[in-house]
């Protein structure tokens, strides 16, 4: 079965790159929560708009990246996020960072997401429906 | 009588810096929200804690920022918000962000800003204790 | 003749928003400065990774915003920048926000720039191709 | 042996939140990266203004992060970085993000970094006087 997954081109703006002529660390991580939020938006049938009615938020718990290579400014990059397993509150999207021209990897990163209810922190079951399809 | 202000001292970090060498214009807005909110907090007695609840927020209508002198990474920035005035609903924060070492202007920035109800978006008067002392 | 411009659509994600339940004043600024970037780019002949080499920047001097009605998470944004006029070394490119499902006008912005030699920080004269071609 | 730390206070703003009324996850690593440097700059003598001449810059190549608790606006945030251990181009900092008010541990962070001379992306050793003070 095919696994849940997103992509996205980002062209390399001034503000993802800093003094070292490469593109800084927390851009990527801004970029990838894009394809992240994005893949649990149009393939997970998440619903931003009703998060302010239901209190229920797609929460990160734990972020492990690799910066393996640098990209720079007039790169193109194709960021990839991909549900990666999920148990009953927790679930894992795995997401990638390349340079379009040459596919060259830049980025790696796992994260580990719940849905937790605000304000009170509540985590919540993760929807049957997740469960069902992609477990 | 002495007018509403705040100065805050700020490092260049990476983040702030792009690949021209210089601060990103981004920066020296995010650190001038800084100063004026801290403004707003310390000498006009916002409460940021009780705003989740009042649903009351200051919230921007306008910025004139011009960037006149190029900082850079290792530069310590001296960021000042000054109230200027008030009306019923408006008022106007001014801000300065200088080198600390030889005191240059590098970005000077007007804003005026309302405290909205939210999530209705109805502007609220300005409080009767900051017509009577700032106006 | 029609003018040089460019249009973007953005997803509103999470970090565009704050705890006042609407998009924070400098993710505005952020689409912004993609659109502008994109039009100097695609419509202007920009390039990006020539830079490096040539050390000529484009340089923001001036940003006039007003933010008109508040965006929030779930919007689909339609961020317009158009060139607006151009001197010897100064241009003009004004830009807008719009929400896709309405139209409404979120936030509209007017901004200067120049283009810089770097690190001397030397304005030059802008190109001859668009002074014939926009001026 | 002491190992190298440094600690800032950092008041939440509003742009480190977001519509979940609480700080948003790259807003942490903003913070984490402030005192990271800092403590690089003011304990481990390395120089940013340097920087530009040498091409010679830290860089991230790992990160792990886990969010633990939620912080909001109004808090205030006590961040230390400790110098972990060094290898001959590698060093890992540790950091944690406390409430100041409870001491609550919001966010702990492992991260390695090394030299790299840009733009050639080659890594360097790390200095003698590091190796002989702080492994």
């Amino acid at each position: 079965m095919p696994r849940a997954s997103h992509t996205l081109l980002e062209e390399v703006m001034f503000f993802d790159t800093d003094i070292g002529g490469v593109i800084h660390n927390l851009a990527y991580l801004r970029m990838i929560e894009k394809a992240r939020t994005l893949l649990c938006v149009e393939t997970m049938d998440m619903d931003l708009t009703a998060m302010a009615d239901t209190g229920i938020y797609p929460v990160l718990l734990r972020t492990e990246a690799d910066y393996r290579r640098p990209g720079t400014l007039g790169d193109t990059l194709r960021v990839t996020s991909t549900l990666d397993r999920l148990e009953k509150v927790k679930f894992w999207i795995c997401s990638e960072v390349r340079r379009q021209s040459d596919d060259t990897l830049l980025v790696s990163c796992q994260q580990s997401l719940a849905l937790i209810k605000m304000p009170e922190a509540r985590p919540t079951r993760l929807p049957k429906s997740w469960v069902e399809k992609w477990s």
